[in-house]
């Protein structure tokens, strides 16, 4: 295979964009892309598509054809992909094949999802598609009840307190506000959620015990990156960053279904799948995007990617080893909780959030001296995880 | 790229199918693939699904890591790969760049569609939730009838006849009744669909010119193939088959933005990259599977892909030549028009097709000695095209 450089990054802020259409958000943080790659008149060869449900939210398919038109790529070849909340970083692994095996040269990713199209409950039905239909769908689950269950076990399993999943909230709406393509742009603290006699009246229950700060927004946007060859990436002017692994495994359908719910099998092997394709350990990367739809989440997968062990994850948040200045700084972009979830767009999101830290790009907070980088997009209940490993080379 | 060999293929009847449910089909299409390929306990690394619209057609997205889990392949990648009736085709492609790579070794490929599951005109209105939205869907466009104006400004410019779109349904429902997968098992003739003085009453009009036997019908089915390097395909039973050639295109997003629109310039340029990667030429086909949805596009299609020239496949078609035994058969399978259109699945069944005649198991509708395969898989109208070409190696 050849190596896959992330030449040109792009996005547009994560919000609620009324007057956006899905192809409007596409387009521009398509065109962001490229115009950070610089790639002047280079035809791109091919575009991908990250995008969890067009038809459910916009009443349109064939949304990464209609895309090459309207960016003026014409006659670029066009594939959408689709993977849950995993529709990112699975679109990323196949434009990355299409440039490590040589069929292409240049190949745009955008991953993208307008979500404030339907009104209220309609979008948590519209996540709640990716369960299984016969087993959870019909019982009326949501992704927030599952996270509510998983929270629970995990809770009383390995001692995470109801302090914990605020202690993620509150690092993570932190960082938002450093980051001005971040949804929610609010400070939050342990006092304000917490000091009430009635916790639920500042945030309250949504799934217990996943409060309402226990969960990301339901937004808008689109993110893009450019890959390509390092012969061509070499001539362009940005520091080369590379994607050195990445690992994908699947998990059974159903929670239910697996021995142990708290273990999040999927996130530990395609992990492990990402780290020995890059040739790099956990304690090697300087800076991770991890899959925070709900806090409980960012805990747990920190354990499973291999950087704590299995316990740790919550002790080394209280410690501030995962803020931006510890040791190990996780979402430093303010994560899905305050850069918001617009689920295709997610798994493109934290790779570009990489390439910004690993070149030296991100204002306010970088991370110093970022060299390797770990991303973890997390579909269904974990039944469907990738992986990537990112470092700079130059 | 690692040559890629199509080790295994399989299919179900396409037909309307009320007891299966969309996973029900995929997975017995996939194990069909997997039983011919005799792979034995070897794991299969990744599982592609080609489907455009199940959140649409059946409320349920992220259908291709339920997939795996269903055919407990744990913990195989799943990605799903939509590009409307072209879904098939694309999910082909990328299970191919990923054995190429030699980022997997074997990749199972399944597309699918269960479109019978919502009612009557509901399936036309999903289907057009392809076209533009701005631009042709608020108007009430469908596809047949864009394929009733393009068929009337074809059949003026290349005098193509109301008797030669007959000529295609009468040949493909001819193929069709010799394969049992195909969901239309009908004999007609030009004197039963043409000879009533109002020719409607047995072939009712759809959009003008297109009536009911220039249109595919609306199935429900899926069709697999498992992809693998030739050092594993070698020590298996059947004779090799390799995806020598791919070509894919993108054209106009609107009919109304093409200088001419009789030019399917998509259909032209992917033949073309599938032809050169291949190393053959159109004349070196034996065997084609075309995307007839409607019965004007095989003629377009058998000269966009360079079999005739433009305005002489009517012509061939009129002397046979597209017949079983002719000079190159086109759709010995049925073609959509008669095997049936579940839209994700068509790509893949076509290529199923193809390894059927190139094996020499395809039957009673066997192209004697085939050894060079064509298939053209197109979405959209012609907006997003891909195109194949498939060879006997042993």
């Amino acid at each position: 295979m050849r190596p896959v450089v992330v030449a040109g990054v792009g996005m547009i802020p994560f919000e609620r964009r009324d007057e956006d259409s899905l192809m409007d958000m596409l387009a521009t943080a398509g065109l962001n892309a490229m115009d950070d790659a610089g790639l002047g008149d280079r035809p791109i060869d091919s575009v991908y598509v990250g995008n969890m449900a067009s038809g459910l939210f916009n009443h349109q398919v064939s949304v990464a054809s209609a895309l090459v038109d309207r960016l003026s790529l014409l006659p670029a070849a066009a594939d959408r992909v689709e993977n849950g909340p995993a529709s990112g970083g699975s679109a990323i692994k196949n434009g990355f094949l299409a440039v490590a095996s040589g069929f292409n040269d240049v190949v745009l990713v955008v991953g993208g999802e307008k979500m404030r199209e339907v009104i209220g409950p309609k979008a948590t039905d519209i996540v709640a598609c990716m369960t299984h239909p016969q087993a959870e769908y019909i019982y009326g689950v949501t992704l927030p009840a599952m996270a509510g269950m998983f929270a629970r076990l995990y809770m009383e399993k390995y001692g995470v307190t109801r302090e914990h999943l605020s202690m993620v909230a509150i690092k993570n709406q932190t960082n938002g506000l450093l980051n001005p393509y971040a949804h929610i742009q609010m400070k939050i603290t342990m006092e304000g959620i917490l000091s009430h006699p009635q916790s639920h009246i500042n945030s309250p229950v949504v799934a217990d015990p996943i409060h309402l700060y226990d969960c990301c927004p339901v937004s808008d946007g689109a993110a893009a990156v450019l890959l390509t060859t390092e012969e061509i990436a070499n001539k362009l002017k940005k520091p080369l960053v590379t994607i050195d692994g990445i690992g994908q495994a699947t998990d059974t359908h159903t929670l239910q279904e697996r021995s142990d719910p708290t273990d999040l099998k999927a996130v530990t092997l395609a992990s492990e799948q990402a780290f020995k394709m890059a040739g790099i350990k956990p304690k090697d990367i300087d800076v991770a995007e991890l899959h925070d739809a709900f806090t409980i989440l960012e805990i747990a997968e920190s354990e499973h990617a291999g950087f704590f062990p299995k316990g740790e994850g919550a002790k080394a948040l209280e410690r501030g080893e995962t803020q931006i200045g510890g040791k190990l700084p996780i979402n430093p972009s303010g994560g899905l909780k305050a850069r918001g979830h617009p689920v295709g767009a997610t798994g493109v999101a934290q790779v570009v959030e990489l390439v910004w830290q690993l070149r030296g790009e991100a204002g306010e907070r970088q991370v110093k001296g970022a060299a390797n980088g770990f991303s973890l997009n997390f579909g269904g209940f974990g039944n469907n995880v990738l992986a990537f490993v990112l470092r700079r080379k130059s």
